[in-house]
């Protein structure tokens, strides 16, 4: 099949590779590209695990290829008559599916994508193959289809030359190709519409200087990389023309729920008067949750603040507070562009 | 002389002690608390050169032993009739005086302390060292002054345990002792009207996970650290009370310059509803500037943000833009406490 990659040809974030699924280890970026090879659920629990494999709609791929993985094993056991004794090979593969859902708890993508998969089983291990590439192929379309009216929208509300800010890694390391807000950016750099991409470096995890910094340099996009805290300020400098990032969560009145830091460029392009737009599949509207405020968030403890990649800088011992998400309230988003539609927030509309 | 530091009794970031400048080496904090003794000039302009002294309040007393160090040496050397054949004690000393001053170009307290000292050159090396005990009296008279000044306002605004949120580094390691705005939490502490401190990390260089939770640990002030970009979002949870941090000029209009991050700090307060109160001595205040916009903000490169305490993260090669200041303008702030008053800025007051 053709490379729809923004990268060297054929590497995509996860693909099906001759019979397993191939990942690039994300913890080895940007040192080095390393494509995994998982030929096992144990291989794929692991990446899963230790985040060589991260990003939603990346799980939710990686989720389906997983259980596609676990039924063409578990069919070669009945055909080899290999499986353990007092087990059915379908009990055994139960459990597979099961532990794969269940690797992340939060990630409601990865369970949703197993699921998927799964409920083609009955007809056999070609069938959930075949589930786990639809899967795949819609999380590539819904890129390419977030990117296009994303880059519409941009082009259309800032002109055609647009220097962008962008939070966190919202990529093809996140997806499978392009990803979501950064599938805007690279539409826009193909079409000959951008500027420039600043990429926020995303304390306490560095996702921005890590990963977002290395997709964009793959692509040949012209980037630079700043401080969290300096984007507010560049905005008021005149530097950035909109911000563009991505969502764990939307609200059913259009709060924002994204990685922290995420608020604080909405408050900084509100003073400039420059627009916040959000880009994430129609699948994380949450029509369930009324508002940000309901929503609990996460604190991933002090070791990631305190220090980076084994590089401690705090005393010993010293206290963090470290809420992984924030809230962005409906009225600083100028609108969320999903793979269906735009929604405008600036003019009144909602999810 | 009695001890007025918060820390273990003699320990002052940087004193005259037997004939010799004493300073705690801030490259090797928090991991070591180590006193270096600077017996030479040579001494002196490493230190500062690599930012074991640093901190425009503790520069001008660096500044000002420096020279106290160059006369009692000049002096000694004249009385063994040691100087350079073809060079007078006075044009050796006069020179030592023009490297001192000079050693960090930005920092204006480093040259007026130097001079100040200097101008006491013609009555010997004993006033010379006078005036520089005068230069760090002075110094630790202006902490004192701020910290209660600082410390009334917060209880004014804030009620009896306020929960501050600060940015770089404000305390004894800028100064001698206490420092500015982080002289207001310790104060609040000694009167048990503080709630909590949450230190901004502030990157890239992290003077508030590394010096700043240090101080606060050593004084057994409550705090936490947070990543720089979680502060508007504490703020709009409610956890914070009031945002104090420093300046490294004012403008006349009250435009505040700091270290990169104040204004997105600022912002958040302001979208809080909670007072912004910056604390710095009088000298901090530049009548010559009309406006924040006239100040140009120095770009320090990227090194220090593709990196994080030495280790690399960014892609190699990756472009950064780095300001070392922002700009926060005077709406945004509600206060300017120095050393002689508290100007009021939310009732249409100005320097």
């Amino acid at each position: 099949m053709a490379c729809r990659s923004p990268y060297p040809c054929g590497v995509r974030t996860i693909d099906w590779v001759d019979g397993a699924i191939e990942i690039i280890d994300q913890t080895r970026l940007p040192d080095e590209t390393v494509v995994l090879r998982l030929t096992t659920v144990d291989d794929l629990l692991d990446a899963i695990g230790r985040l060589a494999v991260r990003g939603a709609p990346a799980l939710g791929v990686a989720g389906a290829f997983g259980v596609a993985l676990a039924a063409a094993t578990a069919s070669g056991a009945a055909s080899a008559g290999t499986a353990h004794a007092g087990t059915s090979v379908a009990g055994d593969l139960f459990q597979q599916v099961e532990r794969i859902a269940t690797a992340r708890p939060t990630a409601v993508n990865l369970a949703r994508g197993a699921m998927r998969a799964a409920a083609a089983i009955d007809r056999g291990p070609a069938a959930v193959l075949a589930e786990a590439m639809l899967v795949r192929d819609e999380e590539i379309e819904a890129s390419r289809a977030m990117g296009d009216l994303g880059a519409d929208l941009v082009t259309e509300l800032c002109g055609p030359a647009a220097r962008l800010l962008t939070h966190c890694n919202t990529g093809a390391l996140a997806s499978v190709v392009d990803g979501t807000a950064l599938a805007v950016a690279i539409r826009l750099f193909q079409r000959g519409q951008l500027g420039l991409v600043t990429a926020s470096e995303t304390r306490p995890l560095l996702q921005g200087a890590r990963l977002t910094a290395w997709e964009l340099g793959q692509a040949k996009v012209p980037y630079r990389i700043a401080v969290d805290s300096a984007g507010p300020f560049l905005m008021a400098r005149g530097e950035i023309d909109a911000v563009i990032l991505g969502a764990d969560r939307i609200c059913a009145n259009g709060d924002v729920i994204n990685k922290v830091g995420s608020y604080s460029h909405a408050l900084g392009a509100r003073a400039a008067g420059i627009p916040f737009i959000c880009v994430a599949p129609e699948s994380t509207i949450d029509m369930a949750t009324a508002a940000g405020a309901e929503v609990e968030i996460e604190d991933r403890g002090a070791a990631e603040v305190v220090g980076f990649g084994g590089t401690a800088v705090a005393p010993l011992g010293a206290p963090a507070v470290n809420p992984a998400f924030d809230v962005t309230p409906n009225h600083l988003v100028t609108a969320i562009v999903t793979d269906r539609r735009v929604i405008r927030l600036d003019r009144g509309e909602r999810p």
